[in-house]
């Protein structure tokens, strides 16, 4: 066997929060396997590599995650260097596992180069910390989506015994997450938002209740987002609100 | 105010996992505070920069956060580049609220560069996604350690309701983390494993099963660590344990 196979995280976008090490083996990359979602600056980085989508969009179509594997074998018996770029961090809703025993098996050595997950840029973008003194000890991060053949799972209960949490591949499923979110117990007015396209240029960041997320998901533009759920967020919801109400008066006012 | 204070999440100790916006803000700063963890090699990159360690290490001496806070809003009008490191990333278990309310209510302008966290180090160090197809869709980031008058909360159900969970600050309490996750419904056969100084050349990673994470703890050289907990880390603690029973047979052979 030739080369190794990188699993590199992108980072929520920006291509500055990549990690210096993912965009040096971007940069030495002899070909690189991306999602949809990959950026033209980020793959801009790897100039000298070819660029192959393999992305698994909601809804698009999809290129089946077995055929996906047998390219990165055959990658990596004909170059030296193969990048696997996923969104995000390479070990959080990714399926990476699957990528990573497929090469296991088939002899290539793998490694995995950590990235910046969308949750964590969300908190920065908001300036609010995921965890806080007497108010959060703790941060689950979940996704309602199930795999085909997959049994629902405790992902709901698993928000409503965390003090934060965050959703993954959830905001376009929003009726449905406040319905398993309601029934497991969680309350309609727990602060949330909704994070898209984060760390680009056009974010976009949405504060309300748990009641409102179907409300808040419809206005979506359709970018990759985070819901965000918990006590930390309640400032944040409570400002957007009264900017709402202010800009209401005024509107009706000036009717 | 002259100055912006950039909170910077400093990755799991590599310098490579810094992202390429943190190494930036780290040559362009003119002060940076960081923590007792900051490796020599992460803070040369702060060539110009003079370097005040602020850290509060468990169990060491520490500096209170009132003063912290009041040292980035001095420097924030002296300098136009203020650099608070924080190790893994800034918005998960590294209070960064307090920081951010203090500078914002004195004015000061408040960036936030997101990091790589330890959880989503360990698990590229391991080759172990945190989350698998029909084993793990939620994934709890979690710490046993209470602030000084904090109630007892929640955390142990939290880990008990998520599939996979990654505990912070918790390695040198591991007794008493047993004990509560055992109190909370966990089973003593869920795999753990403690990874250790991940990243850096001196790292470690110890496997096993919840009720022997007292022993793995036991064998730590009090590095930072990370205890991670759940199904998807059985195959490495299987092996890990054959590894050692290999080991075992071949001493008394040779006894």
């Amino acid at each position: 066997m030739k080369g190794i196979v990188h699993l590199v995280g992108a980072g929520p976008g920006a291509p500055d929060l990549l990690t210096v090490r993912a965009a040096r083996l971007l940069g030495e990359a002899d070909i690189v396997f991306h999602d949809a979602l990959a950026s033209h600056e980020v793959l801009s980085l790897a100039a000298r590599a070819e660029k192959i989508a393999v992305g698994k969009r909601c809804g698009a179509h999809s290129t089946a995650q077995r055929f996906i594997n047998r390219r990165l074998v055959e990658a990596a018996r004909r170059y030296r260097t193969v990048v696997r770029l996923k969104g995000g961090d390479p070990m959080l809703f990714a399926r990476a596992q699957e990528e990573i025993d497929a090469l296991v098996a088939a002899g290539v050595t793998v490694e995995v180069v950590p990235g910046v997950t969308a949750a964590l840029a969300a908190a920065a973008e908001l300036r609010i910390s995921l965890t806080r003194r007497g108010v959060s000890r703790s941060v689950v991060f979940a996704t309602p989506r199930a795999g085909e053949g997959e049994s629902r799972s405790r992902w709901a209960q698993a928000v409503r015994a965390g003090d934060t949490a965050v959703l993954y591949m959830a905001a376009g499923d929003a009726p449905e997450v406040l319905r398993a979110l309601r029934e497991a117990g969680v309350r309609g007015d727990v602060p949330v938002a909704i994070a898209e396209n984060l760390s680009l240029p056009q974010e976009t960041i949405a504060a309300g209740t748990l009641d409102e997320l179907p409300m808040l998901a419809e206005r979506r533009a359709g970018g990759p987002a985070v819901v965000l759920i918990g006590e930390v967020f309640r400032a944040m919801a409570a400002a957007q609100a009264a900017a709402g109400r202010r800009k209401a008066r005024a509107a009706s006012h000036s009717a």
